[in-house]
């Protein structure tokens, strides 16, 4: 039997299916989706959990004239595959293949770019708006899930938008979790307004009955004012009503025909409508039903071979051991327990352990006030997440120099995830501010020696690692203290130094092998410190070399590099160096395979090592008899 | 007959005093409010709001063993002449004198340090689960105005602090407005819970014996289930208890006595309390009590008396005027409509003005959907606040390059409200974004042609410009559209160039006559444009003179002299040109007139030409004549 996927080619395609024939494609996607997914890799279980709410989504409203705003946006390959692209399915996070977020570029399906949690209430207040103020119509909806629902900028939209006139839809997708199970009171709240009995009385009696009613404007009326003077009674946990909305709900998230009734009913209402549907993460899959948190990122191909273990890995280890020894260690996260490494903590330590949901800003003044306290909090947040705690890093800790520590996983380039998730600005933002001490390591050992260092600091430290394994070396046995502010020479040469920070360490001494073979004989230098800058070390690099490379996985406006550029403007030295910063240049950088991201901006040893050749054209005269000459 | 404040050198002395003396020394504590405030500018009318919440929580509560965290911080006066610093009052918001807000360094009453909004139980509650770890007892007092709540992070931390066990109490200090009436479906929320007859019937009933009642624990459990079976019926709007919070209140927050025994009921409770608390802003002062806005912020000894306009009355005047001609454009701030300009606007365009309470991210992610469809937002948000919306700038503008602009007031140095008011990373974290452009005004002339350019921009635009009166240059009639990227040369030399953004170019400027005096032949430009940095021009004066001068009102970490190390270091000029940087060093900038501090960085005139000529020694030995021949 031929697939009736094969027969959608745009949302319109839909609306000529029966209920039944959308619940068979229903089906098909799901095949679709387990099939690929664990060939690209990618977001299983959200989408899993959405497909009956996107196909109802789908038939019921007209995209792209009507706007459906997918918060966080990683369950969107349903969408995109009803939206003309399951062809290229396939090539989903794949390099110049689709992007695993809405990406506006890439379809005008995709009404606004997500890929970070809580933006689609604003963004979609935004679009109603213009659409009023425009004279225009359509509908927006924002479907944000419960997880989502716990950052402080859904709560801001949301009360924004209850205050405002403007017609909105907003879809609670409540899978009773984020990426780790949900946490905080309105997780409890939602628990209860599933699971209190008022509801489901309510549910199969008057609201039962509302709900499938076809209304007219004066039954609609006189049916509001019965339901408004039982709503006390029935339905006493009316938190959306308070923020301004027209509450609806719940519904089976899985039942296609109550979903289409639930928001063709939503459509009629001529305010900010809440539409409080109920799915199960993983569904229709039962290892992923079973176990949402394991599936909700599908490396591809079943997974790394790699016996090297991740930074990640190592940082929950090395938390847990330093945590052993000292009570005032807690560490803190932002619904990343899994992908932070702190499980196994979290485990050990339950007392100690805090994941605040989708909280960033929460997360790191909490941390202040811990700290403040005599406490010794860890932040394990990601490079692209922290940026959602900016203020609160400058304000809250900075400022009071409180000593928290920042560990800040996924720095640099993450691959596949996108230009939502690359890690690449953290660099410079965090150097702006002082009081911040900022470390990179170069690789898994260094790492737990940082955090020792960290740890033992009167003051806020930042330790910056990139996604994936680690190098492979051997872990020492004791945690040491690293020389604060200082670099380690790791090679040293004849013609110019390179000064390399965290991931680009090994890349740089693999590249001073190439250029040893053209007769280029360079030093390389971990720098270990981003801030504090080793500055001696710099100033006797120059002086002796008067040419310097500097290599950084990050922007490279107002990054580490600048940063030695900074050093050698204060001392002086700016005229007599030549210096050649290689790093991230000034875009956004779309997805693919890390390696391939990296080949691309020249990070790899090949593409340091020939950017350091044309830098220095002069040198390429040098013969390697010359070179040896020249050594001391 | 001897003041009582004259006898208050710390909180334990409150217990003595009876509740008439409390009250006899609000009206001292008034008296010298007002006194003071008007000599020395500050916050009046949130202070004078407070006077009775104040001394209430300091005879109940025993700092600082127990931690007071104000939100905001500006209504911390009472607070600082209750905690031994009365005798320095005068000398609050001075240059060396006492800050304006809570500073932990300062006294150890100031438990946490504070300025922006939104913090303080996020602090409170990391501070109570320290306490708990590390076995020590005490209470944790968050006190949090209305405004304050609707800003997301205190979502956060109230939904993350009502789930934890932790014992803290959060007053809520409801008058009915942030800086500006405050806004939203919570405004409307408390707004109802205030005025709901239910409440008054049960206030003056059964909540009313409630309050008063002494409790023991079985008197208070019975209580408790008459309570739990009429809530629904009494109080339906409980949003607080929904969020795991115990809620008491409404209180009248200027009844001493009537608070103390809230407090005291409050303490006894084991879990998160959250304290009801009703003030009137400029409470026993009539003109602030009748205009809580104007006297929201006093300025020191009446006012300035320039006739120059400020730069926020001509982004008002200018937005308006461009309004007018243009329907998509629409103007967003985050509760500073007065502080950015926007009154005049709004009272014009209501339909086109939102002031979305304090809630930056928001206000980013709002217009960010805004420009997605069409319209042409302009966020106005000061430096400082807009760090606050830092991945919202990133993630949902100019990832998706939508035409927002962002209008940056109160850039660079504040003065008065001291370090965490400065504005002065704004270069250094908005240069690392990709897509975004970055403007300058060299006086309140070019700001309104900046405004035009940007708006007629199909990309995000930044402009940020001072605090305070303009230059007093006459206003073009005429907007016109500045050649995109292009600096403009201002005056020519022979010697060295000056490169100036902003606020520094007319101090740029006179710098170079004084040096001009001593031989040394300036060339001064205005960049205008910080993003994109006029290469051409950077690289052609670096060519003629080889020596440049940076001047910004910025970090010098990242900053726009930063950007031109890097543009030399791209095109392989560094080793041919001095470059001297001139900024703000890695450090935060306290409080103290805006000129004062400028002086202390020196960025005066004077600074600026004592430093040049101390990073160009061997331009000295140039005798004017010498120069007057090289002229061209």
């Amino acid at each position: 039997m031929a697939r009736l996927l094969d027969s959608i080619n745009e949302p319109a395609d839909l609306k000529r299916l029966t209920t039944g024939e959308i619940e068979r494609l229903a089906r098909e996607i799901r095949e679709e989706l387990v099939g690929t997914v664990f060939q690209t890799g990618g977001h299983l279980a959200s989408n899993l959990g959405v497909v009956e709410l996107t196909l109802a989504l789908h038939s019921v409203f007209n995209s792209p004239k009507d706007k459906i705003v997918w918060d966080v946006g990683h369950q969107c390959y349903v969408h995109k595959m009803l939206t003309g692209r399951k062809d290229k399915f396939h090539t989903i996070r794949q390099f110049s293949g689709l992007s695993g977020f809405p990406t506006p570029n890439e379809s005008p399906h995709d009404a606004f770019g997500t890929g970070h949690a809580s933006t689609s209430v604003s963004a979609a207040l935004g679009m109603a708006v213009a659409r009023d103020r425009l004279g225009e119509d359509g509908y927006v909806i924002a479907v944000i899930g419960d997880g989502a629902l716990t950052g402080g900028l859904a709560f801001e939209g949301l009360n924004n938008a209850g205050h405002s006139a403007s017609r909105l839809i907003v879809v609670l997708n409540d899978n009773q979790m984020s990426i780790s199970p949900n946490v905080g009171a309105l997780a409890k709240y939602l628990g209860r307004l599933r699971t209190d009995p008022r509801y489901y009385q309510a549910k199969s009696g008057l609201e039962h009955t509302l709900m499938r009613w076809r209304f007219g404007k004066k039954s609609l009326d006189a049916l509001k004012a019965v339901k408004n003077k039982f709503k006390g009674l029935l339905i006493p946990t009316m938190m959306w009503e308070e923020l301004g909305f027209t509450y609806i709900g719940p519904v089976d998230g899985h039942n296609i025909g109550l979903l289409q009734e639930t928001l063709q009913r939503a459509k009629t209402l001529q305010r900010p409508a809440f539409v409080h549907v109920c799915t199960v993460k993983g569904r229709g899959y039962d290892p992923a039903e079973k176990d949402s948190v394991r599936f909700h990122g599908v490396p591809p191909n079943g997974g790394p071979k790699s016996n090297v273990p991740s930074y990640t890995k190592i940082f929950g280890e090395t938390v847990a051991r330093i945590a052993r020894g000292d009570p005032r260690v807690v560490a803190i996260t932002a619904a990343m327990a899994e992908g932070t490494g702190l499980v196994r903590f979290a485990l050990e330590f339950p007392q100690r352990f805090f994941d605040v949901g989708i909280a960033e800003g929460h997360a790191v003044t909490f941390a202040a006030g811990l700290a403040s306290r005599g406490m010794r909090p860890i932040v394990a947040i990601y490079s692209t997440f922290l940026q959602r705690a900016y203020d609160q890093i400058i304000h809250d800790v900075c400022m009071q120099d409180t000593p928290v520590v920042f560990a800040i996983d996924r720095a640099g380039i993450v691959g596949d995830d996108g230009r939502t998730h690359q890690g690449t600005f953290d660099l410079s933002y965090l150097r702006a501010i002082p009081n911040l001490a900022i470390m990179t390591p170069r690789d898994e050992n260094e790492l737990q020696h940082m955090l020792w260092t960290a740890l033992n600091y009167a003051g806020p430290v930042a330790i910056r690692y990139p996604r994936g394994d680690g190098i492979g070396v051997p872990l020492d046995d004791a945690m040491k203290l690293l020389p604060w502010g200082r670099a380690e020479i790791l090679r040293q040469g004849d013609h110019l130094a390179i000064l390399a920070v965290g991931s680009t360490v090994y890349p740089a001494l693999a590249a001073a092998d190439i250029l040893g073979r053209h007769g280029l004989s360079c030093a390389v230098v971990n720098m270990r410190f981003v801030k504090p800058l080793d500055t001696d070390l710099i100033i006797h690099m120059a002086r002796r070399f008067h040419r310097l490379v500097t290599i950084e996985e990050n922007a490279l406006a107002g990054g580490f590099g600048s940063g030695v550029l900074e050093i050698l403007e204060m001392r002086g030295l700016l005229s007599q160096t030549i210096v050649k910063r290689i790093g991230i240049p000034d875009e956004f950088v779309d997805h693919g395979p890390q390696d391939v991201l990296r080949e691309k901006i020249g990070l790899t040893p090949q593409g340091i090592s020939q950017t350091v050749r044309n830098a220095f054209p002069d040198l390429q005269r040098l013969t390697p008899i010359a070179i040896v000459s020249h050594r001391t």
